[in-house]
C-alpha cells in the first residue's frame, strides 16, 4: 500500500483546530497512509514571512499528494493592501497548482432541516446538489489596472477572460459529475450581456456531444441566484465561471443553513487538488475549541475519494458523520432548541466513536 | 398645472396588457395631466422593423418626460443573434437615456407573506430594502470581443471598467435614497479580487463623507449573496455595480415571493427616467387577460414621486393596492388557498375602486 503525502495548511483562526481534528480522522480510517507535511500560509504567513504565500509554500504544495487547508484570514490583516492579504495564498496556489475546477456540493443535512433558512415545504423536500466553479480564470486572473482619462478622471478595470481550452476541461469535469449522479448539468452563465459567456455556451454546448445522456440546460445568472431561493431541489449539478461561482456557490451553501458542514475540492489535472471547509477562519471563536469540525472532515472523504480512489474510508467518514449528526450530537453553530453542544475535540471524538 | 408626456413602451408578452391597466389608473389620479406617446420596442419593433430599438423610438423616449415600459423579449426572438434580440432595447435605452441608476425596492407585503420563500419566523419579521444598481457601466458596457492566441484557441473577454464620476453619482443616489429612509447603507464589491471594486470603495467612502448622518458598510458581494437570504431585514438600502446588482436584485425580489408586485425605476440626471415592473414579459400568460398589473401599477406611482414630485398622487395609488390586497383581491400569481383568483382587468378595477 503506498504512502501519500498530504501539504497540511493549518492557516488562521480555527483552522488549526479543525485541521487537527480532521487529521485525527483520517488517522482513524488510513492509518500510516499519510505523511503530513505542515506549510505555512495566509496570516500566519504574513506574520512570519511579511507575504501571505512563499514560494517554499508553494514548492511543498507542488510535490505533495494533495493539500488540506483549514481557513485563512482574519481582522488582524484586513487594513493590510491588497496583494499581502491573506487570501492572496488562496488565490496564489489556486493558480499555481492549476486547481481549475472548484467543487461544492451544497446539500441539506435531513436531520438539519430545521436550520435550512427557506419555507418548510423547501425544506422537507431537501435538496442536493453541487456546483462546479471555474476557478483560475475569468476575472479573478485577467488584467486589471487603472488609468486616467483626459479629464484626470481615474478609471478601474477588470478584464473577464475565458478561452475554449478553460471552458472545454471545466465542462468536462461538469459532465463527468453529472453522469455519476442526477445526470442533470445546468450552465450557468450571462450569454445576453457578455461575449466570454457566450463562448461559454457555444463550448458546453459542443462539450455536450460527447454526453449524451446528460441532460444540459442554461440559464442566465440573474435567473439562477432567482432559482436557488425558489426550488433549489431544481439542481443537481450546475457549472459557471470563477465569479458567479463564487456568488451562486455561496448562496447555495447558505441555503442549507449549516455552512459548518460544507467540504469543497479544487482540482487540477493531476492528483494534487486542495480540499478545505467553505468556511472561514472564524476569528471570534478561534481558540475556544467550539468550532465544527465537520466540514474539514468531510473534506477529507472528498480528499480519499477524489485524489487517492480510496472511496471505501471516505464513505466511512461520510457515514460516522451522518451518525453522529443522527445521534442529536451537535456543535454550537448548528443547534437545536434543548440540545447542549459539544466542543470541537468532543464532537471529533464522538465521530470516532461511530468510525 | 403642467402637461407631461410620457413615451410608452407597450412592449411584448403581457406587457400591453398590464401597461393599459397602468394608464388607467394613471388617469384616474392625474386625469389630464399626461399625453401618452407610443414607443415600439423590443421583439415587437424586430417585427416591424428588423431592429429592437430604432432612432426614432430613442428620439421619442428623449423627447418625453418618462418613460413608461411594460416588458420586452419573448420565445419568437430568441434565436436571433444577440444583437437583434429584444432585451438589447433595453440596453440601448439605458445608455442613450442616460438611466444609470437603477432604484429596486425589494419590500415583503404583509399580507402576502404566505408566498415568502423564507421561513416563517424571516417572514414574519418582514424586510424593506431598495436596492439601487448602476445600470450604465460596469462589464455591461466595457469593450468585449474576441481574439485568437497563438495556437488558434479563441479568446472571449470583456472588461469591468468604472471610472471616479460613474461610481460618485450613484453613490450619491444611494446616499440620498437611505437619507430619506432608514439611514443605512451597504455597499456592495469584490474589492478583494477587482481593482473596479477597489475604486468603488475608496469612492463611496470619500462620498461618504458629505453624508455624516448615514451607516456606511461595505459588504462583498458573496457574502451579500448569503446575507439577503439569512437575515434580510438586516438591509436598508444596498448600492452596487451593474453586474451584481443584475443578480443580487433578482435574488432579493425572488426573496419575496410575489415579484408581481415589484416595480422599478431607471433614473439619470434630468428627469427624463424609465419606469417598469421587474418581472418579464410572460409570453405563457400574454393575451389571456389574467397577469397582475400591480408591478407596472406600483411603477407608475414610483414615476409620479421621482419624476414629477407628486408625492400624494403616488401615495394614493400604493395606498389602494395596499387596501386592495388587504381585501383579499388577488391575481393567479399571488393566491392563497381558496381565494378565487381575478384577471388583470378585474383587479385593476378593484384598485380603481379604492382611489
Ligand atoms: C477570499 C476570496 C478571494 C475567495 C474567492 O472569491 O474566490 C473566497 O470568496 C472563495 O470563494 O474561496
Ligand atoms: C435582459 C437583461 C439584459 C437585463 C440585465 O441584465 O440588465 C435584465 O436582466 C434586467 O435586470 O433588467
Amino acid at each position: 500500500m503506498s504512502n501519500y503525502t498530504l501539504a497540511v495548511i493549518e492557516g488562521d483562526g480555527i483552522g488549526p483546530e479543525i485541521v487537527s481534528s480532521a487529521i485525527r480522522i483520517l488517522d482513524k480510517v488510513a492509518p500510516g497512509r499519510f505523511t503530513y507535511k505542515p506549510v505555512i500560509a495566509g496570516g500566519k504567513s504574513i506574520d512570519i514571512h511579511g507575504v501571505p504565500l512563499t514560494d517554499e509554500a508553494i514548492a511543498t504544495c507542488k510535490n505533495s499528494d494533495s493539500v488540506l487547508l483549514g481557513a485563512v484570514g482574519g481582522p488582524k490583516w484586513d487594513t493590510l493592501p491588497g496583494h499581502l492579504r491573506p487570501e492572496r495564498a488562496l488565490l496564489g496556489i489556486r493558480k499555481e497548482l492549476g486547481l481549475f475546477a472548484n467543487i461544492r456540493p451544497a446539500r441539506l443535512y435531513p436531520v438539519l432541516k430545521g436550520a435550512c433558512p427557506l419555507r418548510q415545504e423547501t425544506a422537507e423536500k431537501g435538496f442536493d446538489m453541487v456546483i462546479v466553479r471555474e476557478l483560475t480564470g475569468g476575472c479573478y486572473y485577467g488584467e486589471r489596472g487603472r488609468k486616467q482619462d483626459a479629464d484626470g478622471n481615474t478609471i478601474a478595470f477588470d478584464t473577464e477572460t475565458y478561452n475554449q481550452t478553460e471552458i472545454d476541461r471545466i465542462a468536462k469535469v461538469a459532465f463527468e459529475l453529472a453522469a455519476k449522479r442526477g445526470k442533470k448539468l445546468c450552465s450557468v452563465d450571462k450569454a445576453n450581456v457578455l461575449e466570454s459567456s457566450r463562448l461559454w455556451r457555444e463550448r458546453v454546448h459542443e462539450i455536450a456531444k460527447s454526453y449524451p445522456d446528460i441532460a444540459l440546460s442554461d440559464m442566465l445568472v440573474d435567473n439562477a441566484a432567482m432559482q436557488l431561493v425558489k426550488n433549489p431541489a431544481q439542481f443537481d449539478v450546475m457549472v459557471t465561471a470563477n465569479m458567479f461561482g463564487d456568488i451562486l456557490s455561496d448562496e447555495a451553501s447558505q441555503l442549507t443553513g449549516s455552512i459548518g458542514l460544507l467540504p469543497s475540492a479544487s482540482l487540477s489535472n493531476t492528483r494534487c487538488g486542495m480540499y478545505e471547509p467553505i468556511h472561514g477562519s472564524a476569528p471570534d471563536i478561534a481558540g475556544k475549541g467550539i468550532a465544527n469540525p465537520i466540514a474539514t472532515i468531510v473534506s477529507v472523504a472528498m480528499m480519499l475519494r477524489y485524489a487517492f480512489t480510496m472511496d471505501a474510508e471516505a464513505e466511512r467518514i461520510e457515514q460516522a458523520v451522518d451518525k453522529t449528526l443522527q445521534a442529536g450530537f451537535r456543535t454550537g453553530d448548528i443547534l437545536d432548541n434543548g440540545t447542549t453542544p459539544l466542543g470541537t475535540k468532543a464532537m471529533t471524538d464522538k465521530i470516532l466513536e461511530q468510525l
